[in-house]
């Protein structure tokens, strides 16, 4: 299932540079660091790149500190890694913005190693699977092909990149597959129930004041559920915008909400805007009207106005969409 | 790893008495359904039989209109029904408490299929493993000694017997086996998706208003989280002691939170209380020195004092068990 001529260049070269893309996520860092961890098993030199540095979220994966940032690269002697392979992004752009960062990444072959649909993926050699849920399952199909034994702290690398991809065996991409190679990253090691907690169980108290402070500014009209966060609410709960990672989905418990919007205020009289959408409902089209976008189910925006021109504005476009 | 004597009797005999617990969960209707349907699939003849009806939450489970409660069962003609299978617990007890209905319940063999823990479980034959988290893992592998192949009817029962006692899959009990049973059964037709959609997202918005309203209770102190229902919450939001069923875990979002504690207002004077705790810490014990009971990590028990009390008299036991 792994294209051969992706096996044939890690076991040939010696050398890889293994970058992912910006405001890296589980599947990105747990994809790169299993991937980089197999390559040293079969005596291979690597380097994991990424713009950003690994957020305090996922400083429990192992192997995680051998990241380096493109800054650092820049002067690390980038003749010794010929090889780049793009591990959970298909496009250079992804992996940093800054076009001269861009062109300071020289190589001489190039591999892409992705989930994520797109139209011309960038490499010499590209495995790009959208319909696969993880990039880490990925991974883990190049790791036993390369005849590596997946050890414990691989594992605990590709779980997360399961766990994180699938919203924990709960979104529609939990295929029997995904289900399968977890039970095999169990099997080797990685424990469900410490990394979910890792993943999932591990806000600040602040974060979770923030949580309740959100959830007092619900509002529900028809199937749409709207929140809000204020400047002042961060002030008060010592927070900042990661914290509100998942708040959005949480009215989609309710069963008839279809589409959860969260206005978070940026400054005075502009809002940034997620939206979270249940199965056919396509919230990208109403982020794109809004000079954003998005997945089907799940897309931002912004809008510059106060708070209530920006609701009504989104509403007639939301309307309009559950209407269709 | 089924035990011979209970294929044994299974292939032997023609006609089962599938019974489960009173209060009956994901696990219990799950499992008691899928091998129903099994055992019809070669031939036998089955009755269902819960002394409850089924929690509208499951109506979602293929077969769970079979059910019948004890009352119906009692004028049912029991004579045609001569073997017992007990499953998802070890104890007629567990059945029903009412003694009449207990005797009841003639039989002549008894097989009991369980993963709860006992002293001296019931029956003539046992098969009761404390280490599987499931009891429909146990049903899955019955399934597949009898040589059935397994419907995606069976499939969704048995998927949601797994994800209900794992927490989809982040509790301890998140075996390498469970994953890949849930694989298996995924295969087989069961969607992750709409199974987990139905058991943790299908709120009424009355729920999520009582939610909110009793997260603005939440009191803190040291690692232990305590909120409060009143009855009047239940009245505005038109909701009742079924709704809170989940509200006990969210504090345990916060990373620092060992213990979470549930009080609801029963009556004037008079609080049902549910604990929760993380790892190590005992919640048990808690709920013992207060007459009441449950595992390490999941246990209640009833207070009667107006609140302060109540609380203070807890916290007093909790500082113990977590200093300890």
């Amino acid at each position: 299932m792994v294209p051969k001529e992706l096996i044939d260049f890690l076991k040939k070269e010696d050398t890889f540079l293994i970058a992912t893309h910006f405001s890296p996520d589980g599947d990105a860092l747990g994809s790169a660091i299993a991937l980089s961890m197999a390559l040293r098993q079969i005596g291979k030199k690597t380097v994991l790149l990424d713009k950003d540095p690994v957020p305090h979220a996922y400083s429990f994966l192992p192997g995680c500190k051998e990241f380096i940032t493109i800054e650092k690269f820049a002067g690390h002697g980038l003749t010794d890694f010929v090889n780049l392979v793009l591990v959970d992004c298909n496009d250079l752009d992804r992996v940093t913005s800054n076009k001269s960062q861009i062109s300071s990444l020289k190589f001489q072959t190039s591999a892409v190693i992705d989930h994520h649909a797109s139209a011309k993926p960038f490499g010499d050699i590209k495995w790009v699977r959208p319909e696969t849920a993880a990039t880490g399952m990925m991974v883990f199909h190049i790791i036993k092909e390369l005849g590596v034994k997946i050890t414990s702290d691989m594992a605990i690398n590709l779980y997360t990149a399961i766990a994180v991809d699938t919203g924990n065996f709960r979104h529609e991409n939990t295929t029997p597959d995904a289900l399968r190679i977890a039970a095999e990253l169990a099997e080797a090691g990685a424990r469900p129930n410490e990394i979910s907690r890792e993943l999932f169980d591990s806000w600040s108290e602040g974060r979770f004041r923030l949580f309740i402070e959100v959830l007092n500014t619900l509002e529900i009209i028809d199937n749409i559920a709207m929140m809000t966060i204020t400047q002042k609410m961060f002030e008060e709960t010592s927070t900042a915008s990661d914290d509100t990672e998942t708040f959005v989905e949480y009215p989609r418990l309710i069963k008839n909400i279809g589409i959860s919007v969260l206005f978070r205020e940026i400054d005075d009289n502009s809002y940034k805007i997620s939206l979270r959408s249940k199965g056919h409902l396509n919230v990208a089209h109403v982020a794109e009207a809004f000079d954003g976008g998005g997945h089907k189910n799940a897309a931002g925006c912004r809008i510059k106005a106060d708070l209530e021109t920006a609701k009504t504005e989104l509403l007639k476009k939301l309307k309009g969409t559950t209407a269709r």
